[in-house]
């Protein structure tokens, strides 16, 4: 018998009560049953975002809403500040140069959080940058960048908003949208949210809105303009995807329950946990300043790092991620975002130990979890 | 007591087993048993767009693949016909004109299918027509344009590409995607196809391909090369949706165990059978062609359209469709689309009899119902 836990930093597990609620038949959205829906889901994604903005959603992945963070607010030729140091920063950059946007970039070695001052530097040194990109958690690397810090910079700058990639930060890391002031943020569904992919989410700030109108990129699906006045109504310009809105407004309650600090409180509680198990197997931490919603890990020499990752799902039935983009069979990276308690980490760690034990990896069986749960007993 | 039926023309019911595999616990996208699970349902894609193109699937709903209709394969300023005979007529002239692209219009007085013959004059009077958009079924009025003689207009003519909006019309009106050498074929996937709304489809043509390199429109979440490139391994290049994709799988079962020409069948005798009863209530339908998807009525004169179909839902729980657009209170719409039988034609002909009387409109109680029985009797 072998039981299936899925640990990625996305998706993440579905409670139960989101997955049976995607059970019922489904409703027409052009109705006051799904407008009053979709009004107490705005107001739960307002309390996660931290924000009085309004949260615009999407039927799309998480990209669709990086994309709409472009598109709504830049024109051709402007310039944008793009923080690279992991595959989503770089897709930033990739999304402004497929509109014409020009980037200048901050390159981070991947591993390490963008220092702020590169940003001041490069606001001061090129005059007229509209937007800054970057990331609240660098879901390739699991580097937290320091968003706070990185606010306080960029809205000094009247003319430049700061766009921050949330998609698998929100719920995990704080990330205080209004006290900090910033003008958008991203996410999704299947992370810290806990429901399937397929919707993205998008804060704007006053100072966001204020850039719409100027803003000639094309756009049609994405604009915001359009999703506006529908939001107005409680309603979104195209069809929505009514089960997964339907869904998420089964986990909202549950995250409105357990309260966004005890949630930030748990998420921390797991990321130490797992990081000191790793560490007690003479493994090392692959970002220099980790994230709460993933733990990235460097692969030892002489292990083979994609098998690594295979073993732990095929044979074991534990789906963690493996590196992405240049990091591949290089890092892999357990997650301990949405969805997850205390058991998940020891699972987690167990079955990391048992791979590791066939891969051929010398160390002590159990350490791992004598670590986590010295970690969680404390 | 109330029982809830929902007969719109998108979404549509969910069959029970679909519905039930959402509930299922997710599992993550980029390992073997998504990639064999997705490569099954390309293939059922397939044999519905009755094609051996590849069919692309995004995170979107329809106007999403319609966006992507139009940025993949035309640059700003260049020509593209499009039919407007209703809102989704509409909605590509306006997705055109967002990227810059000139919009030579064939309007269409709604409730008329397009005249081919226009289409044939527009093509020689305007050199260099690079894309011919209109619908199947113009979900809006309930119209069926006939593509097969549009199809044989349009691909005598190399530069030009015909794109058709299937979205309510896939699986209830026959369209040989590649017998009638149509390029481009959009649908989605709360209506036919039977699951909720939340993915797109796009099948492409060869033809369709050789627009691709040379469209200069700005894309990147609905950029089709990315798109093909992670199709070829069973991928897609942004998360899916996951549990949407599941249930797509068993609705997929379900129309192959039926057949596609059996399917055609069944929607034209409940189509036959809701426009007799209609027409036997004493009222007119609208649409001069009609789909076999949906069933648009005019509203009789003294009776107040919005509130019937409100009465129809709120006090007898049918939802029905009202009119779009322009129609707003002045037609209804019956769907029998997807995952409906004679059973559904009868509810809902009954309902709205029921409210007909509620409104004052005179006729004899179960005249509708007499006509539709017999109908499906003889």
């Amino acid at each position: 018998m072998k039981k299936e836990y899925l640990l990625s930093p996305g998706p993440t597990p579905v409670p139960t009560d989101a997955l049976l609620s995607m059970a019922r038949p489904i409703f027409h959205h052009r109705t006051p049953q799904y407008q009053a829906l979709f009004k107490e889901v705005n107001e739960g994604l307002k309390y996660v975002f931290q924000t009085n903005n309004d949260v615009l959603t999407f039927a799309s992945s998480g990209t669709g809403a990086m994309e709409a963070s472009v598109v709504n607010f830049l024109s051709p030729q402007d310039k944008a500040l793009v923080v690279r140091g992991g595959k989503f920063g770089e897709r930033f950059a990739e999304i402004c140069e497929a509109y014409g946007v020009e980037v200048i970039a901050i390159d981070v070695q991947w591993g390490n959080p963008v220092d702020p001052e590169l940003i001041e530097r490069s606001l001061l040194e090129n005059k007229g940058i509209k937007a800054v990109y970057t990331t609240l958690c660098e879901t390739s690397t699991g580097v937290l960048n320091d968003i706070e810090a990185i606010s306080k910079i960029v809205s000094r700058y009247d003319e430049a908003i700061l766009v921050v990639d949330a998609i698998s930060g929100l719920g995990a890391d704080d990330l205080r949208t209004d006290d900090w002031k910033i003008d958008v943020v991203v996410s999704g569904s299947q992370k810290g949210l806990m429901i399937p992919p397929g919707l993205a989410f998008f804060s704007v700030s006053q100072k966001g809105w204020a850039h719409v109108d100027s803003a000639r990129c094309p756009r049609f699906y994405f604009d915001l303009k359009s999703a506006k006045k529908a939001y107005d109504n409680n309603d979104t310009p195209w069809t929505p995807a009514i089960s997964l809105v339907i869904a998420l407004s089964e986990s909202l309650k549950i995250i409105k329950k357990e309260t966004l600090a005890n949630i930030f409180l748990r998420h921390r509680r797991l990321a130490d946990a797992t990081r000191r198990a790793v560490e007690a197997l003479g493994l090392e931490l692959f970002a220099k300043a980790p994230s709460n919603a993933v733990t990235a890990v460097q692969v030892p020499q002489g292990i083979d790092g994609k098998n690594l990752v295979k073993l732990m799902r095929d044979k074991y039935g534990v789906t963690i991620a493996g590196g992405q983009g240049e990091l591949k069979g290089k890092t892999f990276r357990i997650a301990h975002l949405g969805y997850m308690v205390e058991f998940d980490v020891i699972v987690a760690i167990a079955a990391l130990e048992m791979a590791l034990k066939d891969s051929g990896y010398g160390f002590s069986p159990g350490a791992g979890l004598v670590a986590a749960q010295e970690a969680f007993v404390k």
